[in-house]
């Protein structure tokens, strides 16, 4: 496939983008974060699992902290470099640390929603496979995906158990507190390089767009372009358990794809428009890496001692089923890129 | 999907099609028929597992007895109908039992070769992943896959030479030689019917290309034309282990495919152009009715009292692998089927 040019990050009808848009940005995520952080503690974070409020505070607090990190990063040379390397990891723990217990109940409801596809029950709500173990009919399969459902909901309502109570040791820990303090700073002074004044913030930007399209141009888009190409599951019953390594550069690919929309979102200010390609293109990404994660955490479910073959049966086809995703996803990833960019304004 | 119609099955430029060519085409498959059963007979039929040119020969009486049954079927207003209603079932019964065995092992050949590439493992021949059972790496997976392709050898071979003994017998018995002996009938005198001289062949071929298109625009192709739609693999975990009915009206279509092939044979004659469309149509629903099979047999190994769980989630992996292939098989017919018709000759 040839290497297509995304569209530049800036209105191509203005002039140079100045320092003033990147420091308006940063203040912007920090104030923003404050906010969630403030919401966040005043809704009740101490519970045992969050409220829909606090819940909601935490992704809004998780999206300024990966602007930040990313601005930071697109529009490093912009940046005092000691105070912007000493950040990001600090955000990149915050924000990785919150991001679990969300990621384990998503990977459950995935997980137990594809067990209800494939028993021929859609029509029941998602919970309806764990819960409803010990009253499932007859038949040793059916039984098998009740079973495993219960399994998964065992260990991943555990998983999320623990990277809940992680996350609200980690906002109260004085780490967190150095970095909360670092964003207030941020908030009203943002800490330029005596250079930055007078340089232009467009090559960054295109830098990142840069980076995303040479990316992109590695990864295997014509295989992925052909329907059912079965390459997903390759290695689906090797011996090794890491992560498979074929996903890689799509999730690497997911990250420049983020960073590229955080710096048009700077450049073009409250006039951004919504780029289809790139949104649909995103929302592919994500839909990989969350079909990966869960087909991994059915086949290491299958590794759990003891269990019935009909409960090992349930989680192959699971674990199997969760790879094609990945696969269908990778299509639509390709489909999506290969479209002309459409603006949408 | 608009109905399409099929390109008609004779010569469009030529007139009426009698029953002479009706007469020749019976008259060629019976000797056929006779000549492939002397061969086979020559061929040492009595082996265990049958010879290169046994094997060849068994596929040459299959071919011809499909191509007797279909013909009686397709043109009957033609023939005598207590001779041609009485000799059908008798084809079909010969057919299906010599298929069988051929049908065990390229079901094996299929999961075994499924298994490999499961376990990254595409170069080894298909053999390895059942012989080599015992000298599998570690890995509880990679033992998995290896344990599940010596179950699935054991089963599959143990029903392939029931059914090469079944058919053995069936080729010893009386009901063969009356079947045998009305072939050798056919190669001489075919039975019209006292109307057949003055009826034209064109009617009855082109009502079988309707029923053909019927059953077509009856199967769920917008859906099928929808990479990834996961159809296939919905009630993969229900505890129904009946075929799955979903499948049902495709294997139709593949008979219907089949039969109105047949009649184009006939109605051309020596001249019949390869029709690449109904070529490719039919390549995609032998793969839909092999992995369909597959699949279940899959399903069926991983009911085996007593299996390992890294046996069982290997089959059921291997189960939603092999249902995939169905999915992908119905998607192939589709974008075979909305092509326009090709002749090339």
């Amino acid at each position: 496939m040839a290497q297509q040019h995304l569209d530049p990050p800036t209105d191509p009808t203005a002039g140079p983008v100045t320092s003033d848009a990147l420091a308006g940005y940063l203040r912007a995520q920090a104030t923003e974060f404050l906010r969630s952080l403030r919401q966040h503690r005043e809704t009740g974070a101490g519970a045992a699992s969050g409220s829909a409020e606090s819940v909601a505070a935490a992704r809004a607090l998780r999206r300024s902290a990966r602007r930040i990190s990313g601005s930071l990063h697109t529009f490093r040379p912009l940046l005092d470099t000691d105070w912007s390397e000493g950040m990001r990891p600090e955000l990149a723990w915050l924000s990785g640390t919150l991001a679990r217990e969300h990621a384990y109940g998503a990977r459950l409801e995935r997980l137990l929603g594809a067990l209800n596809r494939l028993s021929g029950a859609a029509a029941l709500p998602a919970q309806a496979a764990g819960a409803n173990a010990h009253t499932a009919p007859k038949g040793s399969l059916t039984v098998g995906a009740a079973k495993a459902g219960a399994l998964l909901d065992r260990q991943l309502t555990l998983a999320r158990t623990r990277a809940h109570s992680a996350a609200l040791q980690a906002l109260g820990s004085s780490r967190f507190h150095a970095v909360a303090d670092s964003v207030a700073v941020l908030a009203s002074e943002v800490p330029l390089t005596p250079a930055a004044p007078a340089t232009d913030l467009r090559p960054p930007a295109a830098a990142a767009a840069d980076r995303l399209t040479d990316a992109v141009a590695a990864l295997p888009l014509v295989t992925a372009g052909h329907p059912y190409n079965a390459e997903a599951l390759v290695h689906g019953l090797s011996a090794d358990t890491a992560p498979q390594p074929q996903d890689a550069p799509w999730h690497q690919v997911r990250l420049l794809l983020r960073l590229h929309r955080y710096a048009r979102e700077l450049m073009y200010g409250d006039a951004c428009p919504t780029d289809v390609r790139l949104l649909a293109a995103g929302q592919a990404l994500n839909r990989h890496r969350d079909a990966a994660e869960a087909a991994s955490a059915a086949a290491s479910a299958a590794r759990t001692p003891r269990i019935a073959p009909a409960t090992a049966y349930a989680l192959g086809v699971l674990h199997a089923d969760q790879r094609h995703e990945v696969e269908a996803a990778r299509f639509a990833f390709q489909q999506a890129w290969q479209k002309e960019a459409v603006r949408t304004l």
